[in-house]
This record gives C-alpha cells, sequence and structure tokens, in this order.
C-alpha cells in the first residue's frame, strides 16, 4: 500500500514578524475605517513570524504580472530542486525511481509546468506523468496526496513525487483594501515543499482511504480574480465557518471504513487560519493539542496555502511520527469550499509478512 | 476494465474560413517581413474553417485580461453544460454516477476551477473528485484520458467525467508578430468536448495500457509567456518535426504489452497541424487514411487543443467505430514537449463471462 513519506521543507530567507506586518498595515492604511478590525483579525491569526522570497519592501512593490510571474518562474527554479532532493533522500529513492510528479502551486504560472523543467534537470525519466494542479489553492496539498494514493492503489509498485510550491508574497495586490485582503497580507507566507509516496516500502503514512467534498454553494467564499494585474485572492467573512460543513464530511468518510475521525491518534491538517482548527477541534471534540503541529506551522510561517500539511507533516515525523498502525487524518481546505481528506496510518516501514501477502488482494479492494 | 464512452463535442456560433483568415493576414500585416512566409504556412495547414466564440472584429480586439479572462469564464458556463449533459447520455449515466471530474483548459483561468460550478449546479455530489489541469495545454486531451483511466484502475467501479474547454481565440495576442505567432492565428479555434471513462461496462475505447513521455531539452518549444495581457503562446519552428521523437515513444508503449504500435486498427492522435500527422505516418509507416478522424477535426475546426482527441474520437464513433476488440491508439501531444498516449481496444459494451471473471485479477495487475 502507498506510503507518505517525510517531507522536506524549505522556507525563504526574508522574515517579517507579527510586529512589523502590525507596523506596516498602520503605516499603509492609516486612513482606513477598518484598520482596528484588520489589525485586531492580524494579531487573532498567532501567525508570528512568515518568510518572504523577497524583504518586504521590495515585497510591497507591484512591478506587474509579467515581473512577477517572471520572479515566480526564477524563484521556483532556485528553490525547489534542493527540497526535492531531499524529499527524495527522506524516500530512499532516486529521481529514476518516481513514475508521477503532482506539482501544486496556485500563486504563480507556468506552462509547460515546473514537472518539465524538473524532468529535464534533475534525471527523472522521461516516462514520468506530470499532474500539475494550480486550480485548488490550499486544498491542493490534500488533493496531491490523495491522487498520489490513487496512483499507487493503480499502479502498486509506483513512486509519486509531490512537489508544492507557494510564493503567496507574489500575489500581494496593493489595491485590494478589504478587510479579507487586509488580513489575507498579515496571513499568507511564502514556502516550498516535496514529498514522495511510496507504492510499496517507506516509513510514514500508510495511505488508506481517501475523499473529496464540495461544501454546496460556497465557489464564490475562496476565489481569485484573474486580471491584468495578476490573481487577486477573494476572501469572503463566512469562510472560517466552514468547519461546520467539512467536520462531517470527515466523519462520514471514516464510516466508510469504521473509522470514528474524533477518535484518531493524529490530525495533519490545512491550517488555514486558527479558527478553523478551533472549530474542527471543537466539533470533534478534540483537545487543541491534536492540532498542535498545523498550529505550529501557522504560528512559525503562516498560511503557506498547499504547502501547510506537509509542513505539519514534517513536525509531526520531527516528534519521531507515531506508534505502529497508530491512526490518523490528512485534511486540505482550500476553494470549492473544497476538502481533501486521507485517512491513513503510522507505519515504520518494516512490512509484516502478513502484510505482504494480503497487499494483491488489498490492492484489488481499494 | 475502464471504457471511454462516446464523446459530446460542441463548437461556436461564429465561424471563419480559410479565406477570410488570409485576407485577415493579409489586411492586419501587409508590412510584415515575412508575410508571404506566413500565408504559405497558413494555407498549409488544411485548416477550412474554425468556430469562434465571438464575431471575427470582436476577437481581434484585446480589451485586457481582465475582461478577456471574465468572457472565458461566462462562455464557458454557457456551453459547457449542455455538452456535459450529452456526455453523460452517451455514456448511459447520470452526474451522480460520477466520481471525478477532470477538466483540462489552457485558455482562460479561474480558481476555484469550473468543476465547483459544474457540482454546485448539475447534480453531481459533493464528494465528486476534482482534477483541473491547466498546464498540459494540447496534452491535456490525452493526459485527462490517462488519470481517468488510472482513476478506475485503482477504483473499478468508479466513472470519471473529463470536460475539454479551448477557447483558443481568447488568447489572441495582436502584438505578437512572429511568424509562429501568425501562423498560430490561422490554425487555433474554439471548441468544448466532454466525454465519460465507465469503470465497468460502456460501448467505446477500452484503456489498455497508457504512458507519458517528454522529449528531453524542449521545454521552451511549446510555451506561455505569462504577461499582463494574458497568456502569449510561442511556438519554436522546430515544434513540427517532434514526431521523430514521439513515434519511437509509441512503439516503446506498444511494446510493453507486445503491441505493434504501426500495426493498428484505429489512430485518434492531437492533430496540432498538418505535418504531425504526415510525420507520424511516415515513421510509423501508415496510410494517410489512418488519420482520417485527426484530419478531419483540423480541416473542419482548427487545431482546438485538449479538445482535439475527443472531436477525433466522435468522428470515429460517428463512423461507427471499429470490429469488437480492434486495437487502436489515442494520444495528445503539447508543451514539454509531451506525449500522453493510450492504448486501448473497441469494444461494442456487450460484456463477454470470461471477461468479467477475470476483471478483479486483472485491475491488480495493470
Amino acid at each position: 500500500m502507498a506510503t507518505l513519506c517525510r517531507p522536506a521543507i524549505s522556507v525563504p530567507e526574508h522574515v517579517i514578524t507579527l510586529d512589523q506586518t502590525l507596523e506596516l498595515a498602520r503605516r499603509l492604511h492609516a486612513g482606513h475605517p477598518q484598520l482596528a478590525l484588520a489589525l485586531r483579525l492580524i494579531a487573532n491569526t498567532g501567525v508570528r513570524t512568515r518568510h518572504l522570497v523577497q524583504p518586504v519592501e521590495a515585497t510591497l512593490d507591484h512591478p506587474g504580472f509579467t515581473a512577477r510571474n517572471a520572479l515566480y518562474e526564477a524563484e521556483a527554479k532556485a528553490r525547489v530542486p534542493e527540497t526535492v532532493r531531499r524529499a527524495l533522500e527522506h524516500a530512499g529513492l532516486g529521481p529514476e525511481d518516481i513514475d508521477m510528479i503532482v506539482y501544486v502551486s496556485c500563486t504563480g504560472f507556468m506552462m509547460p509546468s515546473l514537472t518539465a523543467w524538473l524532468i529535464n534537470t534533475m534525471g527523472f525519466r522521461p516516462q514520468t506523468r506530470q499532474l500539475p494542479i494550480a486550480q485548488l489553492g490550499c486544498a491542493a496539498g490534500g488533493a496531491a496526496v490523495n491522487r498520489a494514493h490513487d496512483f499507487c492503489t493503480a499502479y502498486p509498485q509506483g513512486n509519486v513525487l509531490i512537489v508544492s510550491c507557494e510564493f503567496c508574497s507574489l500575489c500581494y495586490q496593493p489595491t485590494d483594501l478589504a478587510v479579507g485582503n487586509l488580513l489575507s497580507n498579515g496571513l499568507f507566507g511564502d514556502a516550498v515543499a516535496a514529498a514522495v509516496v511510496r507504492g510499496e516500502g517507506g516509513r510514514g503514512v500508510r495511505l488508506e482511504h481517501n475523499g473529496s467534498h464540495l461544501v454546496p454553494g460556497t465557489e464564490g467564499w475562496i476565489s481569485y480574480a484573474v486580471r491584468d494585474t495578476g490573481f487577486h485572492f477573494m476572501l469572503d467573512k463566512r469562510v472560517p465557518g466552514t468547519m461546520a460543513q467539512l467536520a462531517p464530511a470527515m466523519t462520514d468518510l471514516g464510516r466508510d471504513r469504521d473509522w470514528d475521525v474524533a477518535g484518531l491518534d493524529f490530525y495533519i491538517v490545512h491550517a488555514g487560519g486558527p479558527r478553523i482548527l478551533d472549530d474542527l477541534g471543537a466539533h470533534l471534540r478534540l483537545p487543541g493539542a491534536m492540532f498542535r503541529y498545523s498550529r505550529a506551522t501557522l504560528t512559525e510561517r503562516g498560511n503557506i496555502a498547499s504547502a501547510v500539511v506537509f509542513d505539519a507533516l514534517d513536525r509531526f515525523f520531527a516528534d519521531g511520527g507515531a506508534d505502529d498502525e497508530a491512526r490518523g487524518l490528512i485534511a486540505g481546505f482550500g476553494p470549492g469550499i473544497t476538502a481533501e481528506i486521507a485517512l491513513g496510518s503510522w507505519t515504520d516501514g518494516h512490512a509484516r509478512p502478513e502484510a505482504l501477502t494480503l497487499r494483491g488482494l488489498a490492492a484489488s479492494h481499494v
């Protein structure tokens, strides 16, 4: 069965603190009628530091979509390969072992996708399938895990490399002044993540079941307006309340496998903002500590879009992972409103004889 | 095993003929030093008519990326649902039977993707997985078929809806004056296509094997420059020669299954331009008539990007399909340079008892 191995994460060298963010908001929006609200919302995110691909002052400058997207490409090419190499090392594989690259990124656009460049420059085989996904936003981290899981279910000996490259600061739009934008400007950060899903072997989260859920009628709640100036992030104030609908979707998915999702051993969920974690805890009656990895990502790096789940997962690995067979959940949330949910159990990578015997049978049942 | 059912196609009501295209090129580029070459290249495409979402004069106007992309969204919402309904009818399924929607389109950008709107407005279940792909260009038709095949291999009872929505005319850039651009302006057309891949049952192409191939070092040959004015299509003059590398990739893929790809019964390939079909025929030593469906698509509709393979496939169905078990190949070609190739055989939809018995076993071997 497919195992999600330890991710590799990298964050850029430029750092902005909460104090600097608040100071900046006060300076830039001195006359804004809802400045006090925006400052309160930013402070409440709990985000203490974020990393940016450029110094703050350069980030504030909008040189046009042409230059922004060129910068996205240059920064991706500068930062992704090293992260990919570490993810491959964590999985004990080389580029020649990879059958598909899932590349998720909603903060820049390239055609061909970075997948072609990675194959050409890093030693992946020309036969490597390319699955670039740009339109699932923050849910794409969960979607990447789930599509990789599906691929390894179809090809039990296959291996999938996931790359998440999110430079949210390159979507900063100085003319967007709604409270949702001011909040977003204090919430999002930049990061690159990579992880391998191994069809056979590997230590990490053995992926057992997955599902997607779209909350009906919420297409407009998280969206991009696509303009001459690039992607403009639009955030509806109802978004933080979506756990009321997504928590039951998780419960339903667990029931498919007779798993009680309120009683799992670990939770790696997208930390879009603090309320998502608070509400999910309330709905599932779980103590806040169950979301400590996601909370740490939010606190130290901000909302790094599709990379959040990988950053939180890396913290789980760094903490020693879990006991063999301990059960958990991974979930990405994003535009749609869409949740991409995975259920899995920890494996220390020492396949037991009975598991090997059952593998062929299990593959045909998934 | 997964069966690709009959596609549904729709083309917009505004038509431009070859004569009108040539006349327009003469008028717009009267002083262009390579006008004669451009006119010759356009005439040589063999494209007689193309369909556009707007009248020609409106197409020539570039109102900015903001307005262009808004038009993309409006036209997609106006034209996709009816096409999807027909594709579902062809497959004998309703929206509630669909487990994943693969939406491929490289000529506009939305987040959330149109998948969310389709689920909300057409009766698909909230659990429907969304796989929007924007960055595989013309190869995305083949990629959609292959990822749908993989999904149904993982979930043998699953059903996947593929939607290809390509309004190439909305990427017309009046300031791009390279010969490759002038040629492209006379080559691309608009269309919407949809098709269902059924995990069980269905009449059409039973998908048996698939693969991808990236021609090393050709990332820059077909690409978008992403600018304030939107997507700018860049075409290298070496592109028409790529069959020299892609034909062997097809031969290799056939060998995986002991199939001689030069001896198949049908070929549904992306007709990017006439030379692709000519060269592929030469490399595989096949008569031109073997590509008659793709050629008809090119002649009557131009290069409709990822929708070409579905339009050609629809012509194959309209022609009666093939004898049961007749073998064929479907291939999309696009940026990368990437080929997405599928091997399959015609099925009349009457499952034989022995096929049913073997299905479970086969699924675990793919």
